[in-house]
């Protein structure tokens, strides 16, 4: 059976419980220095990821992420990518 | 006399003309493998220029920002994270 954009998107969303501890529930992070991932183009994410994993980013920030993305595979990386592209935030008033 | 923050807008702007070809004048990049810079952390846009210019993020797809951010003053890329992070998409039509 195919998989529907919300179980997609639910897929997405357990594998990303790491990355909300820092990049937020919606995407929206609650540090300057981290970046926003919500409405982020997919293909750049997954891009990110695979840099990181391949130790191709090796500034200050980047310590972290090498870490994680480390374990990932590229099916782990579709399924962050899709959820990080596709989540909004749901209350507006912020 | 204190620039206004409509003035630092402006400034920002008219340093990002290069960068707009691909990230787009609102922020959203027309390809999907570059990334939206539309309401990015500002913070986070300046680390990343300065990891670019310093040849710390070395992916496929780095060399051409590598090329852009080396030219970048301390001064430039806060104008020009200032000008992402603030900018907004003024027809919400898409």
């Amino acid at each position: 059976d195919e998989i529907t954009p919300e179980q997609q998107f639910e897929i997405g969303k357990q594998k990303a419980l790491v990355c909300v501890t820092c990049h937020g529930v919606d995407g929206i992070s609650a540090t300057e220095t981290y970046p926003n991932l919500q409405g982020q183009k997919q293909q750049y994410l997954i891009a990110a990821l695979k840099a990181y994993k391949q130790n191709q980013r090796i500034d200050g920030l980047a310590i972290l992420m090498q870490g994680y993305a480390k374990h990932l595979s590229d099916q782990d990386m579709r399924d962050l990518a899709y959820y990080f592209s596709h989540v909004k935030t749901e209350n507006h008033d912020q």
